[in-house]
């Protein structure tokens, strides 16, 4: 699995960062997942190896502007760029109505149908070789995060158990071995008693603008990447207001307590800047999480990349 | 009066080039407006030296989603950048209902006012030092073109007909002037009567998509420049089939019939490459208006920037 920053910045977009949109590409293939979509992420897709022809479907976390003006233009280029096959568009209830709204009013007819899942409706579904789950947040609208579960898994045969079962070497091993439940002197067999995996699954929670990081204490059991937003540090926090968002302090102690091992920061404040020896900066945002939190920091940049292998193991794709 | 093009493709972006957007920028002050808002317009003015603090009108040409989907997001960011003043938006009437339906979606509360005006009834309206007129062109969805006058112009008094008037040197010569219209002898003088131009007032015309550029006879009566789409060539204007868009041949027999003495072209399709080399190139597009127009022809690009002075010269600002 890859993790793809298409923009990380709050609110509004800077010169060096667009606002919120995150591609995660499948382990294999080319189908990609794209989370969040602000003004201009399909103009980010344009510069990525990223095609809208293998983009299986669209999260929404929220449905503020900075996470969903992008999602018009990014239908009306698919359709454009001859895309025919369904997509499904996974949102909170109110961006259907709004895209609805759109179209007409824009004379977007698009060459391909769209399938929408609400966001409360989801508990979870299976989208090929992923399972998706949503979890409910807290910020000024309804937020949600989404954890992306590989439901393919390399496995082995567990042998002995086979044979203390009577079960015969042939057709039924093979089923077994590719996922599939058999009947085996009238009793169903699950095909996940009979499999050592290698690996755990591999486990990616993407989250919304959200104020309680600890809402995703279930969300986060097995995975080993949680991606949140850290808007501010806890001092700027103070200075804004409640405004539903996290600071990097907060994050970083919740990932400290689920020991978590892999927690990437996004969604900066305009204000942070790039430049380390600007004040603010975003190292600053850096600093303060590394005091609360021992497991791999990340922060986010545009275009950054990132590689979960089959093992587990999380690493920045370099040159990026 | 200067012209800045924020985006010069047609229906989607490209690598080099966004979607509709021009700022037309006031002889004096900061003041600008902007004409059509594509998605990622705001991302372009972030590259510029443009606030959206004197932004002062945003006129849309007509409702398809590469000329105004960039209209939620600039107005979300002028609102966060700290903007009070009130904003006008002069567009089809589709718009006002789509833009109220995105704030109610996307939760979006600008603190400044919006005062809408219809494209249709706007006839002509004074703004500041600037009249603007519409004109109704032919395209898919209702299209307008906007004509942009200024209202102060240099001058000098007549001091002949003053003294033939025996009007005497004081308060009303310096009235006169300024503009401003005087009662003499019970008789209502008006000031354009007494005032020797040093220039004709500057006009430039922006066209939004249309097929028709005759429609813009009357549009075109002293104007030094036209800006007008030429999606296509001939050639390719035939292939894509009846869009309601304008080829480069039929814009420039145009312009080269009412003797208009400059053309710029925009609007291209995204299958133009800016590679004069590649196949088709926006070169193509040149040549084909060239041997059509006998008058100063321009092809805009992203950025490219062009003043009109007082005396009517239009040039394209170097370095751009």
């Amino acid at each position: 699995m890859n993790l793809l920053f298409l923009g990380t910045s709050a609110g509004v977009p800077t010169k060096t960062r667009n606002v919120s949109g995150i591609a995660l590409r499948e382990s294999q293939g080319k189908g990609w997942y794209l989370i969040d979509c602000g003004e201009g992420t399909q103009h980010q897709v344009l510069h990525t190896k990223l095609s809208f022809h293998s983009l299986k479907t669209i999260l929404i976390t929220h449905e503020h502007g900075d996470h969903c003006y992008g999602l018009p233009g990014i239908l009306a280029s698919a359709g454009m760029g001859g895309r025919k096959a369904p997509l499904t568009i996974v949102a909170p209830a109110g961006i259907k109505a709004w895209l609805e709204a759109t179209c007409e009013a824009t004379q977007l007819c698009l060459p391909f149908a769209l399938k929408f899942i609400d966001s409360d409706e989801l508990p979870s579904v299976a989208f090929g070789s992923m399972a998706i789950t949503t979890f409910r947040l807290s910020h000024r609208a309804p937020s949600y995060a989404y954890g992306f579960t590989e439901t393919k898994v390399d496995a082995a045969l567990d042998v002995d158990k086979l044979a203390q079962k009577g079960i015969p070497r042939g057709r039924l091993w093979g089923q077994l071995k590719q996922g599939v439940d058999v009947e085996f002197a009238g009793e169903r067999l699950k095909s996940h008693d009979y499999l050592i995996f290698k690996h755990k699954p591999r486990k990616v929670v993407v989250a919304g603008d959200n104020d309680q990081p600890d809402l995703l204490f279930e969300a986060c059991k097995g995975a080993q990447v949680l991606v949140h937003e850290a808007t501010y540090t806890e001092e700027m926090a103070q200075k804004a207001g409640d405004v539903g968002h996290s600071y990097a302090k907060l994050v970083a102690a919740f990932a400290e307590t689920v020991q978590l091992p892999n927690l990437v920061l996004t969604h900066f404040s305009p204000r942070y800047q790039l430049n380390l020896k600007a004040t603010p900066s975003i190292e600053d945002i850096r600093k303060e999480a590394e005091n609360a939190y021992s497991g791999s920091l990340y922060l986010a940049q545009d275009f950054g990349e990132y590689t979960l292998d089959k093992a587990g193991h999380f690493t920045e794709v370099a040159g990026k």
